[in-house]
């Protein structure tokens, strides 16, 4: 491809819309253009970088045995319906009539159709295991879609669905899709943590995200330092640091005024304490009850944990009617003591604090020397906080957390039964017996990954793609393009490469080489061949790596054969 | 790929919702499924179809210069609006609102947003011109959709759009694209023609459809039996057949009664005259006003002519009511004697009717021995019938039309500036004045490009696919699988066409050899290798084409060289 025909208007200025690497350079290379928001164009080098991927997960999926197929965008609500998603979804569900006022939605994920197309055409274990994939475009109507391609509204999309008869078939096509995700992220050219997460809105039991380690990642990772272990700052386990058990008498209990003291940190500074000396209690309204979530002023509460020991999804942090109802006071001065009609449910670090503060249950007053077991007791003790760094690794043996931020690039999850039952997705078993199909489901962001790779790999000057994915692998610049022999030799190296199908572009503008060579660095391309008045005297041509060192002068007979090296070597 | 994984579910029966061959065949053969009204999955053999369809198209866009991107299926109505198409478009267009309640539609084609793109990237004649080109998912509320993938509410197509400087340009961009379209159906093995066009609502002063032949075909095409020309029916032109003038006296006007003879047919048997001596009168709606067209009995009229002859798109045969008020009588019974106000248009054919019937605009009455200049004369006359077979050739000498049906699966439209204009898509040329792009635009139908080839290919046993763009190519069957030699031989040419690039399946299903080559043959693989006892003996396996021929015996060690052979012969 010739430079001067290519669509890839570059810009010099940062765009006032972008506020990530991967965004704003992605718009300054003119590899994408916003239409709406959350909603991109791909230009001919955007388009390029999500096929290539697309093409790295369509060969790793197929090696994986997984068989490609392509389900429609636009779903009649009915399947919705039967699995309560269409009312579960909320407003993030694009809706839409058709002409004879049918409701459809447009597919945001598709388990119910995956599901339905199964269990209409698998009847016998002899069809199974199966995994059925695409890659296509999803809808989803974020209140906040953000950073270009990461959170959008209209996103292409590799999607996954294994159906196997039983959970160790489960097993098995779970470990080939973690194995496959693995290569095409290594292939992607990312560094990436696969970690422990919350299944969320999907479902299932188990789930794993591949977290591409980034500083902008919106995503906090708890990982060990000494081990493999990873999980999602909500997801993550830990063995508690020891706590070093406090002695001595502790006063009676004293009321002190407070006034428009409400959060831990005017807390800290109005009493001048430590927040490890607070007890901080959360009103929860849990199936419509109060329950009083007690933590030390020092933690944070790891919600997901708490929905799991109250074995509900319907857990929230109360409203201040609610709360006053509750504890007779207003939002900011709750506290275990003499609380009446309240569970109680505290972190096991709770207990161990050894002169304790906490609300008083009334406007502008907190209790202190508060003691657990004289003055308070918790119906329910566990852990309830989130991780900390520094705490313990939860799986091996002296390492300890460290936090780190991510950005989600795939997700697998582990469903099991929860569409295939309640959508009747069934197989007659060997001994001819009616079983559930047990689920599995896969997914990457396409849009997603080739941000990711941007926020990784970029410099001041723009992005470096690693060449597994690159739009180009090569862009060969004469300095003068207009002089003769300049051209001659750009041509001739230009076509050697294209035809022994290295792709390729001639940088065949007007204009000084120097803009130029800005252009080529913003878009990233891996290798540039120029062709100099000075290197051709000595039938020489410079080939400069976008990743950095030295500038490299090769014969022009050898360009090719270098080339050729550099790609072998770099892929 | 194991037949036994995947997933294929072949019907026995004839699926009652079909009624054309390709539907009834891609659901037999397992390739595609129903979710709702016009919206169908793809199923993996299916898929391959379509992406098959789709990399000929990419190959011969890309070598045509084209640029792949890929435009957002969520449009915003601002857009459609500019051009007027909001309103224009009717129910086809699926309207929806996000959660801010902004209005979007879902694409039916993307004149609209690429004449944005170009309009804010594109500045100087440098960049032109740009032919920019995506595959991608469309979206058409159909009023009635069917026959498959055939006429589908959610589509697959490729659309493409040039920018030219000039008019000149444009003729450049347009015969790239005749000829790439002419490459990838000789590619993907369809018999078409390239036929003269209507351009519809998409616009533009002229276009050609590429035509499928099929006589299950929803268009009907006029065609030179000598020479190269081809047009849709409405668009057909034709040098008239001569007509012998006749001569002798025409008795005076009578007005005959016809009590309930409302149509030429029942006209001819009630009076027993020749359809030719008939003046049909049809009076139409143009703007408000009435206008009699007169058409000879035995001909059609030809509306697309008659709108370009009245200079407008507002032409619509008249409701009753608006008939009686023009003429002073009911529905049927319309004729240009002695009607007054009304504008009257003269097919070419009509002065030529020697002694003619025609309506008395009175009910229940015709009025025969009618001549024209005597009786009755038009305000215009000019060719306004449609063609018929036998006319003769507008281009050649001597050629006659002849009339056949087709299925249109490609259509290319200068545009010219209808659109950039209304956009204001301009660039600044050489001397720096500011000029509006003139456009192409160029669609491909993907799913009806497989269905077409269906309908051009296939016998009582199923589908027969070219190999181009055939799911597989080839099918390696043994006789009986679990038999160890048969197995063994199976598996090792199975893996020897596998390396070596072609795309095979392993029969490795149990059951009768006949039952599974019904299925093989009813999905259309190009070639089958049945490996029995028989043959085994001598060391030799059957080799069998899907189109038909005799079976040929050859040493198993020869099978990947002689499937080579039948391929590279074959494409």
């Amino acid at each position: 491809m010739k430079l001067s025909a290519l669509l890839m208007p570059t810009l010099r200025e940062d765009p006032s819309e972008a506020e990530v690497v991967s965004h704003r350079l992605m718009l300054r290379a003119g590899m994408i253009r916003r239409l709406a928001a959350g909603i991109y164009e791909l230009l001919p080098l955007g388009f390029r970088v999500i096929q290539k991927i697309s093409n790295i997960i369509r060969e790793e999926m197929n090696r994986a045995g997984a068989q490609e197929l392509l389900l429609p965008a636009l779903l009649p609500a009915e399947l919705w319906r039967e699995t309560g998603r269409w009312d579960v979804y909320g407003k993030e569900l694009m809706r839409i009539e058709d002409r004879h006022e049918r409701e459809f939605c447009l597919g945001p994920t598709h388990e119910e159709v995956i599901t339905d197309l199964v269990r209409r055409e698998v009847r016998s274990y002899r069809q199974l295991p199966l995994n059925l994939y695409q890659i296509q475009t999803k809808f989803r109507d974020e209140i906040r879609p953000r950073f270009g391609l990461m959170r959008g509204r209209e996103f292409i999309m590799k999607d996954a669905y294994s159906f196997d008869r039983d959970a160790e078939g489960l097993e098995v096509s779970y470990r080939k899709m973690d194995e496959a995700y693995r290569r095409i992220f290594n292939r992607c050219g990312l560094k990436y943590k696969v970690v422990e997460a919350d299944p969320g809105p999907i479902g299932g039991g188990f789930s794993q995200e591949f977290m591409v380690i980034a500083e902008t990642g919106e995503d906090e990772i708890m990982h060990c330092d000494r081990c493999e272990y990873a999980a999602s700052h909500e997801m993550a386990r830990f063995k508690g640091k020891d706590q070093e058990k406090e002695k001595g008498t502790v006063p009676k209990i004293e009321t002190v005024k407070t006034p428009g003291v409400k959060t831990i940190e005017q807390l800290q500074k109005f009493l001048k304490i430590d927040p490890k000396q607070m007890i901080k209690t959360l009103i929860h309204e849990v199936e419509g009850k109060p329950v009083a979530v007690l933590i030390r002023g020092d933690h944070g509460l790891n919600e997901s944990r708490l929905k799991k020991l109250l074995k509900s999804e319907n857990v929230k942090l109360a409203e201040p009617d609610f709360i006053k109802m509750a504890t007779g006071a207003p939002v900011g001065f709750s506290g275990p003591v003499g609380l009446k009609n309240v569970k109680i449910i505290a972190d096991r670090s709770v207990p161990g604090i050894h002169d304790g503060v906490t609300g008083a249950n009334k406007e502008d007053a907190h209790i202190t020397h508060v003691k657990y077991g004289r003055d308070y007791k918790a119906d329910v003790v566990d852990d309830l906080r989130l991780a900390e760094e520094g705490d313990f690794c939860p799986s091996c043996d002296g390492g300890k957390l460290v936090m780190t931020r991510g950005i989600e690039v795939g997700h697998i999850f582990k469903l099991g039964t929860k569409y295939s039952e309640k959508m009747k997705a069934t197989y007659l078993d060997e001994s001819g017996r009616e079983t559930v199909c047990v689920m599995g489901c896969y997914g990457i962001g396409v849009g997603r990954t080739a941000a990711a790779t941007i926020e990784q790999s970029s410099d001041k000057d723009g992005i470096i793609w690693p060449a597994g994915i690159a739009p180009y692998h090569v862009v060969v610049a004469p300095v003068n393009f207009s002089e003769p022999e300049q051209r001659e030799v750009a041509v001739e190296i230009y076509e050697s490469l294209f035809e022994s199908g290295i792709e390729v572009l001639l940088d065949d503008r007007e204009g000084r080489i120097g803009a130029r060579l800005k252009d080529i660095d913003l878009i990233g391309i891996p290798v540039k061949i120029i062709i100099g008045p000075k290197g051709l005297k000595e039938n020489k041509v410079e080939i400069k790596l976008r990743a950095g060192g030295d500038v490299k002068l090769v014969e022009k007979t050898r360009a090719l054969e270098e080339i050729r090296k550099i790609l072998e070597h770099g892929e």
